[in-house]
């Protein structure tokens, strides 16, 4: 299988729980910079910082409105990731009972 | 949404090709340590650090036979990660069009 390098930095950019959170938060509307700090309690540059990794993968796009700057879902739609993780999950699947079996032979769980 | 710290550190996992490649490896059959480096350009202690990683969230499981240690795909069915990335989508579909809207009004892309 072949995905370009951004599944790398797209798994990467959904590892952190306040990354996350700032999409589930966007989820509901656009925010600006501000908006996002204080819930998450973090610092105007900690929130640029998070936003520049998502920005970076195109979960997150930004505009200047006015004097703040206002952040919404981008157009990754995370195809390369449902992708692997769709495919890596019929492996898996097909391979459960031979790990049942295998699980047995060792006498793990014992 | 509430997911264990786990989500973290599976999607972290899922970050590295090498990681990736050792999964898709496992999914064609069990391997050990030894016969994982080769193909990977990697040390054996390159293989253990990424397979500890993979086996900390059960993606792999180990288990010693003989003097060789060997790796197979573990429990994990990457449920909680498939859960995440389902619900952003679903979000992110119903975002869709109010986003269109939203580049048009900014006059992006000109």
């Amino acid at each position: 299988m072949h995905y370009p390098a951004t599944l790398d930095r797209t798994f990467f950019a959904l590892s952190d729980p306040t990354r996350r959170g700032i999409l589930e938060r966007l989820g509901r509307g656009p925010a600006t910079i501000g908006e996002l700090a204080e819930p998450f309690g973090l610092t105007l540059n900690g929130v640029k910082k998070h936003v520049g990794i998502l920005e970076d993968v195109d979960l997150v796009v930004t505009a200047k409105v006015g004097r703040a700057r206002e952040c919404q879902l981008g157009p990754a739609g995370l195809e390369d990731a449902t992708d692997w993780i769709e495919e890596y999950r019929r492996t898996w699947q097909g391979r459960l009972d031979r790990f049942g079996s295998y699980v047995e032979e060792q006498g793990a769980g014992r």
